[in-house]
């Protein structure tokens, strides 16, 4: 097992990344401080973990709530079934939320733990790649709105993050490319070496192969660790873990939620962040292209959704949080292996890149 | 003008205290950080002082939301009716929430400016006693849940509190009671002095007279700012500002929220919680009596609500947030002007008390 810490001082936390850790109930114990839990996951991953996931808090009040699967369910109403539950349960604020599931369960349940009672502890069980390797580490939580993604939601730590990579076992394999787009943004935006290890090694992770995986998800979480301990709250440069995101987002909201995997509308957003960043003379064509050819060889979509035009993007796009004061602010490469956030682009490169990947 | 500040560190801000503070645009102006407003109100006070406060925001781009009035609609339903305006506005992360009304208004608009696109700023402009006194200051925010009060929300701090003591011209005698109740609180948990000035003066307060009301809010808001500043996130003293609210959440809750003010269900349990000290031989009959005097000269209930029995509420009381690990704890009298939180009493005395003042 691999223990990786996130240092944010007081809000400093572990993350385990191993096999078989679902069955070890020392791992959480220390991160449980009253005497109730309650797990919270969705109708996929109940059948799977749940009775495992009740067996590691035994000892503890365990109550549960079991979600519908989807990111169309990812709103205020359905973060309100938690709330019955815990109030149905008498959960007091020292209780402790589990989430156990992807990234949909990790941060409605996060946002549930940052504001029932004022805030109390939560930790994260996260089952698919995406989860495992960005939203369960760093503390955003949320929900969307029906005008945009995650807009509702607080910066909320867990107390451990517990990967158990044998999760992935049950993974659907869309849902795997979904979190390898992820991973391969850690490469892009500030680890060249592991972007070559990725398209050296992308065949052995589409195949799950273990120790492949367990690099991959604990080199992730090392870049993720060490840009938020940087910027906990972004105001700087934890921005660039955006990369793609604010493209992609216009493309969950336009197909509505839960067609795209978020993973997938993220990989089209970064080949779109990476064409504008080779018009602006900071990467090469030939970078793009092989962006573009490792994105395919992970089973990602690397063009828009058919119909969605260049001007329905800009409409969608204005209500990003990454607007600030009207100005539309992008994370692009300044070089391979290397993002910054920035407003300063001409606007018809811009509308060369749309007009170029839509359709 | 008064100005107090509230002690906490990097989210100290100033409480002003005045006449006809709603038409200096210097007061604010240094409190918003980006170029948009967002004014929330209700459909009571919007067409008494929202004109007036639009204009404090000149050179703004200032939009407004109009909530229904009262406390029955202080739900994540109602709350999402500021997000929506915020979307539909493009409100952007740089944005500055106004609550211009009562607790209801305030705590709605704080815990939406705390999850907007995760945290963005506001001021509070309280026009009811009750808020200016009390909710407006400490960084309280939250909605209700149908099966309890303020169960979700945030510690989110304003960057100034903005109290014009003018907006009480137009406030019902019965809301001005319901302020009157947190206003002898104070009294009551920590500052005797206080509790014989207010002993002395409520007629005047009664009348609205403008110095004894400005004398009145100052003191409370000192009170309060002092308090907070030891303990922001009540992880112990703070929760003695809570005296009467245990006992009151169950009768709000009981009669549906929105038929007995806040302020007139902690006048109530205030009175229960002093009956229960005295029969722990903290204070004297005399002193129960003294209070329930007062509390009569304020206009305020002393009597549990028709038909509510003790059986409801420690029924109530059991999931109510100062429940810690399933034992009660209350906030109860040491003394006159001082009080403490605790769960060292007998039951039979909690009881006592329940059979006492129920009916």
């Amino acid at each position: 097992m691999k223990t990786l810490t996130v240092d944010l001082g007081a809000r400093s936390y572990p993350i385990f990344i191993g096999q078989n850790l679902l069955t070890d109930p020392s791992l959480v114990a220390p991160h449980v401080k009253g005497k109730q839990v309650m797990i919270v996951t969705n109708d996929t991953v109940a059948p799977l973990y749940l009775a495992k996931v009740k067996k590691l808090f035994a000892g503890y009040q365990v109550d549960e709530v079991i979600l519908p699967d989807g990111e169309e369910y990812k709103n205020l109403e359905h973060l309100n079934l938690i709330f019955d539950a815990l109030l149905q349960k008498r959960h007091n604020r020292t209780t402790t939320l589990v989430a156990l599931g992807g990234g949909v369960v990790g941060d409605m349940t996060g946002f549930a733990a940052a504001s029932y009672q004022r805030g109390v502890e939560f930790i994260q069980i996260p089952t698919t790649l995406l989860s495992q390797v960005d939203s369960s580490v760093g503390g955003k939580t949320g929900v969307n709105h029906a005008l945009g993604k995650n807009m509702i939601g607080a910066f909320h730590q867990p107390n451990c993050v517990l990967i158990d990579v044998n999760s992935l076992n049950t993974l659907p394999q869309n849902e795997l490319a979904a979190g390898l787009a992820e991973v391969i943004k850690y490469g892009l935006i500030c680890d060249l070496p592991f972007y070559h290890w990725l398209d050296e090694n992308i065949e052995s992770l589409n195949a799950k192969q273990t120790d492949a995986l367990i690099y991959a998800i604990e080199t992730s979480c090392l870049n993720k660790a060490k840009v938020v301990a940087l910027d906990e709250r972004e105001g700087g440069i934890r921005a660039i873990l955006n990369l793609g995101h604010t493209f992609g987002h216009a493309i969950e909201t336009d197909q509505g939620y839960g067609n795209w995997l978020h993973g997938e509308a993220v990989a089209t957003g970064m080949l779109m962040a990476a064409d504008l960043s080779a018009r602006l003379g900071w990467i090469g064509e030939k970078d793009v292209q092989h962006i573009e050819a490792l994105l395919l060889k992970a089973h990602l979509p690397v063009k828009c959704p058919q119909g969605m035009s260049a001007d329905r993007f800009k409409d969608l796009m204005a209500v990003d949080k990454k607007v600030l004061d009207g100005k539309l602010r992008l994370v692009l490469l300044r070089a391979m292996g290397e993002a910054i956030t920035t407003s300063d682009f001409a606007l018809e490169h811009f509308e060369a890149t749309l007009t170029h990947l839509t359709n």
